[in-house]
Parts: C-alpha cells; structure tokens; sequence
C-alpha cells in the first residue's frame, strides 16, 4: 500500500488569492479574472465551478483543465467582477458527490460563505509585498549626537541609556531615555542595512508619558522627539535611501491633557464637547479605553471630530501624509475606534480614514491594531491590513513559546501550547477570512512593544519563529532589538533602549535576519507566492511557497523527527542539506530549511 | 474499557441559546444576564470562564459549578449586557491547556469570532416559538363559494380546478386557477383544525402571473383575489380564531408593469426614475433580477423609494400592518435587495424594514427569503429570521432524498447526498453563525412554492423529514398541501391547487402531521428547549430538546442499525417502545421516535 504520510507532498486541492492562482488579484469592477486550482491525480475529480456570489446570488461559471502533468491537473475558469467584494468558492464535482473548496479546505456539505476566497476592488499599496516593518518606541531606540534633545517634560523621569527599565512600578511609563526621532534619522544606516525597508513608529505625538498613547494634541509632533523639523528631516532623510515611515495615531481616545478635551469638559457648549462620551450630569465622569481615566474614548457620531481626526484634507490623518510625506498610519485599539454600547461606527471610522488616505496618497498604508478577530474591517474598504496577533503571533507562540507567560491577550487559564497542526489550524482560521491582499498588507510581528520579547517566551526557539515570519505570506515586522537579541518578560521590560554596544547583541540571531530578510528581498516566492500547506504534526511543519518563477519548501521542526522522502530535488538556501528525490529529507531539530525546487 | 459508541450521551460540554442556559434570552442593554455551560464528568475541566466582547475587546468573567449530578457540572457565570450584539463563548481549562467552546463545538486553539454564541437586543416576537407556519400560494389553495371571482385579466389562462399544471410551457405561470382570499377565509378552520397558527400568503398584489412576484402595485390588493376586502376580511376571521397572516413583498424589484417602473421609464424627471437602474442613454435597457426584463431591479439610493416602500409609516410595508392588521412580511429575493454592482444597502433594507414594522406594531415578524448565507443580516437590527434553505432543507433533502434531483437551488454537478453526520454539521455551520433567537424565528421547510414538493424527494422517508422539521429549533413550515401527500418535482408541478376531494389524500401523513403539531405544541421544550446532539452516523441521528421541565429524546433513522443502550428511563411520546435504563434502544428504521425522559 501506498503510504502517503511517508512522501513530501501538497494537499489533494489547491487554490488561494496569489498570482499562481489570481491572474488579477487587484481587479477592478467589469475586469475578468482567472481563477485556477490544482488538483492531484489521487483525487479524482469530473468537472470543476466556480461558485461566485453576484449581488447576493451564487452564480456558477466551469473551469477546464489547462495544463496536467504527472502529478495533477490545473483547471481555470473565467469570473467577471460585478461587486466591490467577490466571495467564491470551488466545486468539484466526483464520482461520489460534490464537494467544496473554501479556503480552510475540502467539505463534502453545504458550507456558509465565511471562508470563501474574496477579491476585493479596493486594493492594498503594491509596496506591501516585499516590505520589512522595523519597529520603534522612539524614546528608546537612538539618542542624537547632533541635535540633542534640551530638558525633558513636567512628568518625566530622564535616565541614562544603560538605567534598568523601571518594570511594574509607576515610574515604567515615566522614564525618559531621550531618544528622538533625530536621533532615528542618524542610525538609518543601520537599518537599511539590516534589511528593512519602512520604520513604523509609535506615537510622535505630545503626551504624558514615554510611550505617548495618551496625546495632548495631534497638532505637532513632540518637541521632546525633535518636534515637527525632526519628523520632516527623519522622513526626508528615510525617503532617499527608499525606507517609509509609519505614524501611530489613536482614533478610539486621546489623552486627558487634549486639548479638545480639555475644552470639552470644560464647555459643554463646545464643539468638542462632542467629542467624547462626557456624562451630562458629571463631566468628571465620562467613557475611557479600558477604565483607564487618562484616556477618554472619542464620540465618532461627532463629524467636526471625524473632520478633524480622519475624514477629508484638513484631518490629522490627511495632514501628516500631506505636509510630511508620511507612508501610511498604524491605528491604534483600531478594534474599539468608534464602538461604544449602542453605537457602533468602527468601519465607518476605517472606511473613512482609508479614503481620506488614499485621496492625500493613494500608495500609503493603513494598518490596524486588532489583537483578536479583525475580519469584518478587512474586507477591503477599510482597513489594509492589521498586526497579525491572532493569526500569527499568538499561534506562533504556542508553538514555539518555550517560556510561554499566561498573561499575554488577557486570556485566562494556562498559557497556550499547541502542536504544529493546531498552530496551522489556528492560522487558517483568521487568514481565510479575509482577501488575500490583507493578509499580504497584514504585519507578521512575533512580538512588540506590548507584548514579552520573542526570545523571552521561545528561547532556543526563537530562530524558528524568525523563519516562520520571514517565509509566511504577511509582512516582516521586527521590534527593534529583536535582531540583535533582546529580551524581557513583560511589555515593560520588552521597551529596553536598544544596545548599540555591539559587545551586547546575540550576532547569530543578528545574522540570520539579515540572511533571511535578503532571502525575502531576492525571492518573490515568499513575497506574494501562494501557500501550500504539506504536512503539519505536532513538532514538524512542511509548507510551499511558490509563483510562476520558482517553488520554494519551507520545513521548520522544533524537534528531531522521522524524515519524509522527498519527491523533488531541490537546493538548499539556507546552506543545509539539498534535497534528492526519493531519498530522505533532514531529520534533525530544532531546524528550520528553506529549498527551491529544480524539478 | 468502557466503550462510549455504545452509550447514548450527549457531547461533553454544551451551552445554547435557549432558556435552560441563558436566564434571559431578550435582553436590553444593562441587564445582567446567566450563562450557564454543563460539562460531563469525563471531561476533566479546573476552571471556565465566559469570554465576552465588549467594545470590541474580549473579557472575562469566571462561572462557577452551581449543581452537580452524577454525569456533569453545571457553571454559571454573569455578563452584563453591553452592546446591542453581544458575542460570546465559553474557556474551559484543564490541566492539558485551555480549550474552548463555541456554537461549532470544542477547539484546542484559538479561533476566530464567528461561531461564537450570540445575544442580541433586538428581539423576535414571542409568539414565534409556538408558531406553525401554513404556506398558501393563493391561487391555488380554494375558491370562495360565497365569493367567486368574476372574469380574469388578461394575462390569464382560465382553468378549472382539476387541469393539470402546464409545468415547463409558458403557459405554467398563465394557468389561473381561481384560488382566492375569500377562498381561503372559508378554510380557516381547516388550518386551524391541521394545528398551523400563522398563514404566509405568497403575494396578493394584482400582477401579470400567478405567482405575483411582478407586483404591478403595491397600492391595493389584486381584485381577482378578492381585492382589500377579502384581505381585511381573511385577516379579522383569522385573528378571531388565533391565526396569524403574513404576507410577501418584494423588496428587490417590481414588475414591469408597475406604475412606478412605468412613469419611471418614460419620465426621466420624475422621481420614480430614480427607483431603478435606468442606463440613462437607453431607458429600455436597467437592472433586472436575475436578468428577467419583468422584474426591474430597484435602486434603493432613492430615499423617495424607501419612503414608499419601507421607511416610515406611509410606506407599503407599514400600511398592511396598519391598515390591514397583517402580522408580518416575508421578503422576496432578499439576499439581493439593494446590492448592485458597487452598492450594498442590503442591511440598511432589511434594517430599515424591521424599524417600520416594530413601530407599527411591536409583535409583527419579518422573513427574509434567503437561500444562501443569510447570516450577515440576522445578528439583530434586520430581518427576525429566515428561510432556512441553507441551514435546514438542503441538509435535509439530502440526507433524506432518496429522487433528489439535481436541479435545486442552482448546483451543478452531482445531488448533494449526506449521511447524518454531513447533515448535522452543514445545519451547525449556518446556524451557529447567528443569534439563537434568529434561529426561533426562521422558518424550517421542507419545500415550498419554489422547490419540489419534499414527498417526490423523499419517497418513503417523508414522515422523517416532517418528524426533523418539527422537532429542531425554528418554525415548522408547511406548504400547503404537503399534509396531503401532495408530490411534484420541480417548482411548477410543486404548485398543484389544493386536493379537497379527501379520497386523493394520503391519509396516514394527515395524521401524522397533526399528531406531530400536537407535540410541538404540548412541548414547549419543542419550542424553545436547548438542543444537544447526541450521535450522528450515515443512518441515525440522536438529539435532545430540553428545557427546565422536561427532556425529550429524538432519534431519526433512515435504516436499521446497531442500537445503542440507552441510559435513561424514557417514555415514547410516540406510541413506540419506551426506554429502558441499560436496555437496547430501538433498532428498526426507516423511523421516528420521541421520547420524554423520566430520570
């Protein structure tokens, strides 16, 4: 018998949103599409439809087999755009029954259309695909020899770059370490060198602590970074050696020093009264984020504060991307931004602040905060992409977390520990539920600045979790200092200046990000190729990611295991072991390999 | 080794929507409300938590186990009632890692939000947990005797009651066979005495069909029905004995021959103009339903069309509620209804109708006319439910369709054929995607006026599809004449008149019919009981109702089988054999059994 768990090798089915598949994936409506799907010669299949919802009505269109080879067949078939989001799905028709392809796979009943392949007429910036997101907590990545930064803020506490973070006391948010987005500008080199290619920075703006999510004002940038010419220069400076810069703006609350706060607590007459959810009768009282009274929530049914914060040219939004050349905005607690009881505006406030940045740069990027299910805003008009939390960060770190701490996301219980297939699973669930295009437009982050550093949870680990983030559709994003080895349990301890003592970096940790952003940077493959899922068991994943130029096999093991027999030949990218056809693959773990298939 | 296969017992941990583990299932917002989750004792849980999105952010909250028995535990936590939709689902942890639970069942891993358990603070009426829905397609239920219809329009082909239907000629939807309101409020108390207390009436509206889909006004009821007077006339002889009638309106298009369609075309000054997608170059070329030139599509961006059709008191869907004393709508084509091309206004429809309808009278139901993935527009503030195509007759008819033909619902490729298992799961997948209570107000069908009749598909396993439909969440459904053994395949032979000669009836399911009716209406736990599943293979499926004062025992077997020993004492409500305790449970099939459980 023909044992199939022995051999490499792909899912009986295949289709997804990636050129291999799409041959528009950014389709406008009366475009034509072709849509294919790979079927395996051991499964055997009559007829192939697409299944296309059209104004709410499934239609049917037959695909035909253009191409077979020893291993399986493609079929295309022809869709015609006629909604801003086309959901489809595919119908294989066999012996036995009909069954359906959505993306989580194979179903032999009638499925809801959650999980249908989508296309979306609104497009992610095609810059997404082959970028690398360096992320920085500007007080603590870079100091400025040239423009140093004068006095410090009433509520701050200055130390010195190799002053301890002051982790689980009130003072944490307090430290001032004093870097400045000139001092950014300075140490661009660094980071082109490393490999990235677009800087998202936390909060630039005035507030009362280190990490600035509590603005006094959107009006400027804080003179304790450098203010407004230190942004124009950092920008400036970055633009001409091809790096992008991302802002980070709260739309779901401001701090209580604002100044439309302010005024509006004070003036119940005032138009920004309006803008938060004060109670009439006691304007100490009012709707914050998370019970925290430092942050009140904004009242979104309020349009002079839609006017002034994301809706048209003369919003905060519009005005950075305008006036500073800035590349797109990450949005805070975006799950939040406009809900509150009764009232519920969030896709509103996304939909309106893609618009107005696309109208003041139509290649800018907006990416949302949403640490759990992010579904329903990326469908297309709203928000491009999110910080993958829950469908990467979190099943990553179940995987690979070693340290595993439970008091990451809030969940109560043991922290989560899954096998391969589970973390896989887990993945499918949130990615199939969005067009292709916002998972490419989505961060892959393995950590953050509110979150442990990676390398605290996965420790021998964690070369695995930078393989797995370089080589899954998505974007790289690296919390600065992750390259060079830092740690820390806790979001407190994770925000450590970055050590610019080269004595003090992990230089093989260093070094593989550099070899596999480059990796990334010199193959598409891993940029917008499509993703086949071979095998995932408890300790071992398998998966493809291929276009039409080249077909790359990622494996990554966390443990020594019993080895495939590979069915191709391929070479190594990761100086390893090539891979012969019929003979064994690698067996040894923790290890991760990265092939490209000759033949 | 104790083998469970053999055993009847429900899953490990169940929670629903119904009473038993929701202490308010029509909450408003601020009140607390009980979630209570019962978990075997084989299933080793430490501690469970209620995870509950609230402003977009999940939270916890801790159930604690508030009765025990010898088979499980019952926890019980408290939310409080935040938003209009609340979205929920249940954390168990064990020593092996958290699990979780949502309306699909238990997930090692994290997953997204979709299938979590829901509460809505938008309610459906209360009456439609006891409701038994009697579907009539006017023309073909029975002529009035005291009020016969005089002459026919032009359109119409005149024939007598017992010509067959000119099924696949043009002449299908010409035939006119005289059926009337008048007719029909003489056969009252047939409906009454077959146990349905709702009547949906297929439209009344004057048209150039007999189904009447191409509304030619909406103004008045069709005269060669009876007119206004025969309505309001059917409505009071049917409120005086308990009945209610729902009417149908097609909020997707008119026809061609509608007074607003035709000012419209003619006159592009007009305000009907903007009621449909005229191509302004060519007035005889606009959007059609499905491309039939008779059915113009309408263009819901005309707030003047709103006006008219749904949005506020003088709007057709509030005057037959006023006016009249009409106790719902059923909508056509309502997965359509204002999407074309680039616009989506379908939740402001559905959202907008249900606000007009509440304010005319709080205790109307709206029923969207959805054969696809209606859940979009069921979590609350738009339609009260569905018909359940999707989530009931199509898993039905193909685990019970043993003619089933292929051409239902638009599939290509193969009958779908289900074993009870595929049955069960594609029911859960549709109907896990909404609020409980949308479910209750959905309508459970075995066809209707736009199917086959169920009996030519499903031969002799008819009496296993009545016994499903009126033992599972939502209203059973009955198109008339099925309780008479009418057949049909495919719609037109679907729609025969109404057989009042007795001797062409199938007496036996009559009977059947009313003895199931009698059940639903003795056992509100029939109703609104909690449903568990208990066991699904190819041929059998087992599930419970229950709620606080009674459990009933459901088994549906398409064959004989192996039985199982069944675990409870349980009395056949079914005048089968009762349940003994340790002892066998019946083997026999094709059949049907309920049982109450006495401990």
């Amino acid at each position: 018998m023909y044992n199939k768990k022995l051999f490499l090798q792909g899912p009986l089915a295949h289709h997804d949103g990636s050129p291999l598949y799409v041959d528009n994936a950014r389709p406008c409506i009366d475009d034509i599409v072709n849509l294919s799907i790979r079927i395996s010669h051991m499964f055997p299949v009559k007829q192939v439809f697409i299944r296309v919802v059209v104004d709410g009505e499934p239609h049917y269109t037959q695909a035909h087999i253009v191409h077979d080879n020893p291993e399986e067949s493609w079929w295309t078939g022809s869709i015609k755009i006629w909604n801003t989001l086309t959901s489809y799905r595919f119908l294989l028709v066999t012996e036995h029954g009909n069954i359906w392809l959505n993306g989580l796979g194979l179903y032999s009943y009638d499925i809801p259309d959650s999980h249908d392949f989508r296309l979306s007429t609104f497009h992610v910036p095609e810059w997404v695909q082959n970028a690398v997101i360096y992320q920085i907590f500007p007080d603590r990545f870079a100091c400025s020899t040239v423009h140093p930064i004068e006095g410090q803020p009433d509520w701050a506490i200055p130390v010195t770059w190799d002053t301890p973070v002051a982790a689980h006391t009130p003072d944490a948010v307090r430290q001032m370490y004093g870097g400045s987005l000139w001092g950014i500008a300075e140490h661009l080199d660094y980071i082109k060198n490393l490999g990235a290619n677009v800087i998202y920075l936390t909060p630039f703006f005035p507030a009362e602590s280190n990490h600035r999510y509590d603005a006094a004002t959107f009006d400027h940038v804080d003179p304790f970074l450098g203010g407004d010419e230190a942004l124009h220069y950092l920008i400036d400076c970055a633009h001409h050696i091809g790096i992008r810069i991302i802002g980070d703006l709260t739309l779901n609350h401001s701090g209580a020093t604002h100044d439309w706060f302010v005024t509006g607590q004070h003036d119940p007459n005032s138009q920004e009264a309006g803008f938060y959810y004060f109670d009439q009768d006691d304007r100490a009282s009012y709707a914050t984020f998370d019970g925290v009274k430092t942050l009140p929530k904004f009242d979104h049914r309020s349009h002079e504060l839609q006017r002034r914060l994301y809706a048209g040219a003369q919003s905060v939004v519009a005005r950075y991307i305008q006036d500073f050349g800035l590349d797109g905005w990450r949005i805070d607690v975006a799950q939040s931004a406009g809900i509150y009881r009764d009232i519920n505006l969030n896709e509103n406030v996304a939909e309106q602040t893609r618009s107005t940045m696309e109208t003041a740069d139509t290649d800018t990027l907006l990416i949302a905060e949403h640490q759990f299910d992010a579904s329903q805003t990326l469908q297309g008009p709203g928000w491009h992409g999110t910080m993958s939390y829950a469908a990467f960060t979190k099943p990553t770190w179940a995987w690979l977390g070693r340290h595993h701490p439970s008091s990451e996301w809030g969940a109560p219980g043991v922290p989560a520990h899954y096998g391969g297939e589970a973390m896989v699973k887990s993945m499918q669930a949130f990615t199939t539920l969005v067009p292709w295009q916002s998972c490419l437009a989505s961060m892959n982050l393995l950590d953050s600045h509110d979150t442990s550093r990676f390398r605290s949870i996965a420790g021998t680990f964690q070369a695995l979790g930078i393989a797995l983030q370089m080589t899954l559709p998505g974007i790289p994003s690296i919390f600065s200092g992750d390259e060079v080895g830092l740690e820390g349990r806790g979001l407190e301890e994770g925000r450590q200046p970055f050590p610019w003592n080269p004595d003090h970096w992990d230089h093989s940790v260093y070094e593989l990000y550099r070899l596999l952003i480059t990796l990334r940077h010199n193959h598409k493959a891993l940029q917008d190729g499509g993703l086949r899922w071979y095998r995932h068991d408890d300790d071992t994943i398998i998966f493809e990611r291929a276009d039409k130029t080249e077909t790359l096999i990622i494996e990554i093991s966390r443990k020594h295991h019993a080895p495939l027999i590979s069915t191709v030949n391929a070479e190594s990218l990761t100086d390893g072991d090539d891979l012969k056809k019929g003979s064994p693959m690698p067996s040894s773990g923790p290890a991760f390999h990265i092939w490209q298939v000759h033949d």
